[in-house]
């Protein structure tokens, strides 16, 4: 009798879990050979001297970070991506993830191998594998849940990191801010009627597949003291930033990036400012830097070919802890910013 | 006015996810400076050279892997030490964790609260602490679902692996098998009403809170060739592991070793003898090791204070590449194993 390879697992012969897992999973995890196909308690990763371990982890649950009827496939990858957009806040590159997965009792194996689809095919695109990670069920009707824990390598004492920002740095963003909010509400109706359906179409893509700035997070380590991406709205993201650095900062409407969808969503109905300030969903990159360095700021932005917009910069401490972010309009007068939303527009 | 101390976070100041991480979830991460105080994008984390990062991930669904209503900091303790379990698998040191929570709207926050003080008092325990994670929400009425990704170090090249099994090695197991299954009926009415309340509450214990086998795990690095921890049940299990190896394995049913408490209900009812076999959630170690190393095993037991027990041996290839595992009485006669249990009791 020949024995079988070591390690050469036959799907039919597993019981059901195991034999998913070995069907959908496990080619995810072909690339690295610390995965050990996925058969062990644990894999094994090497850290190179010099670099430090960058780990991350966020959660999708259908019905609040996607719907339901949502191709598997985009979900997989907007999950793959939200994470990765935690590494480029960081400067890191991607190394590995691990993945645990709550299916409701009846989830068609179909919708599974959707998901790994997506997977597989971000997978190449962001050059990262699984690694690892669980699937469990969970009862019928109950919301799927996806975890996904992403690991990332940076050189030791390099990442960007929020607590760096300076008062008087500037504030950047990269490419356009509320697209994905926008995009969220071209999916339940909440746009101007008179938006073309290309334009929503536009919004609602960037909702479902974000862009994780890596290469520009990279090329921000020794030009910006901080960073992070933006992912809970603009306003809300930098309130962070602020609290982390003991800052205050002040942004002007005006000057904050806006896509062609976005602008025609805002001359439609103009409220949707709110919706663009603080909905999230954008993993743009929003960070702090000296002022002398904009011209390497301009040059970058060239050299990969995406948009750098100054917003505003960093200020002293605020007067009120509780709103460090002063938001102000065209003429320099302060927006008062409610809790839920502004009351400006 | 008093610059605020960077990276100093006012709970009041912030909206409620972000209040309830800072109040919970903040001192967890307090001992790892490269968790940022979980202010950042991501954690930062120093491997060693020579050392190889260990990298596992375990959900737990409440109604699935617990009861709703199970002490909080108990479960925290279990998805923590259920984790560390495979850590302890590959002989591994654990390092840090990231942990994703899904909870239902209306979830109490003393929920919260309790879990985090069960987290508190196992970090403690086993030297380790939060780095990172999300907090998620799902509708009332969905299930909690907690998802932990744990980190370890291991000399590189000394992890203990499922693969390294070889044909007439020896099969151990550590500690009693089958309490945490006999635990679960205990708590679900299953068990015979012979029992007595205490050994009923000893097994529902066990259950509730496994022990991780860390310092055995480390011992058995240059002694075992493959190890595993048991957590879906020591046939299945073991199954997996010979087909790791492309080899298979006998047990022997009287080598097997039981607590007290399980012997007694065993005595009185014999069936039981397929959940101890099947049932799972032991988070005992397996392992494979040559004839030669008794005496090493022996010594170690007593070193440890931890039974060790022989209860069979890898095989060649099986005939039947399905069912890898044979079972045998004292007798030495097959028993027949169904897939969905046992049909000899």
């Amino acid at each position: 009798m020949t024995r079988p390879r070591r390690g050469a697992i036959d799907p039919a012969s597993l019981p059901g879990e195991f034999a998913l897992i070995a069907r959908h999973f496990v080619p995810l995890a072909a690339r690295v050979p610390g995965a050990l196909g996925l058969t062990d308690d644990a894999a094994l990763l090497d850290v190179p001297p010099g670099r430090s371990l960058v780990a991350a982890a966020d959660a999708m649950v259908a019905g609040v970070h996607f719907l339901p009827d949502d191709p598997p496939a985009l979900v997989g990858r907007k999950l793959l991506r939200v994470n990765l957009s935690d590494l480029a806040a960081m400067g890191a590159e991607p190394l590995a993830y691990l993945l645990t997965i709550t299916l409701p009792k009846g989830t068609p194996e179909d919708w599974i191998a959707g998901l790994c689809a997506g997977l597989a095919e971000d997978q190449k695109t962001f050059g990262i594998s699984l690694v690892g990670g669980d699937t469990t069920s969970a009862p019928a009707g109950a919301p799927a849940v996806l975890s996904l824990t992403i690991l990332g390598l940076q050189d030791r004492g390099c990442a960007l990191l929020r607590i760096g920002a300076e008062p008087h740095d500037d504030l950047w963003v990269s490419g356009s801010i509320g697209d994905g909010a926008l995009g969220l509400l071209a999916r339940t109706g909440g746009l101007p009627a008179t938006l073309a359906p290309t334009q929503r179409e536009a919004l609602a893509s960037r909702y479902l597949l974000p862009e994780p700035r890596l290469a520009l997070g990279r090329a921000l380590v020794g030009i910006a003291h901080a960073a992070m991406d933006v992912s809970d709205g603009l306003v809300g993201d930098l309130g962070h930033l602020c609290r982390a650095a003991g800052l205050g900062a002040e942004i002007e409407v005006a000057a904050v990036p806006l896509s062609e969808p976005a602008q025609a969503a805002l001359a439609g109905d103009p409220k949707l400012m709110q919706a663009v300030l603080t909905g999230g969903d954008d993993y743009e990159l929003l960070f702090a830097a000296p002022p002398a360095a904009e011209p390497r700021l301009r040059g970058l932005a060239d050299q990969l070919g995406l948009r750098l917009s100054r917003i505003g910069r960093m200020l002293e401490a605020p007067v009120d802890p509780a709103r460090p972010v002063e938001v102000r309009d065209a003429s320099g007068a302060l927006i008062a910013l409610e809790r839920a939303g502004w009351s400006h527009f």
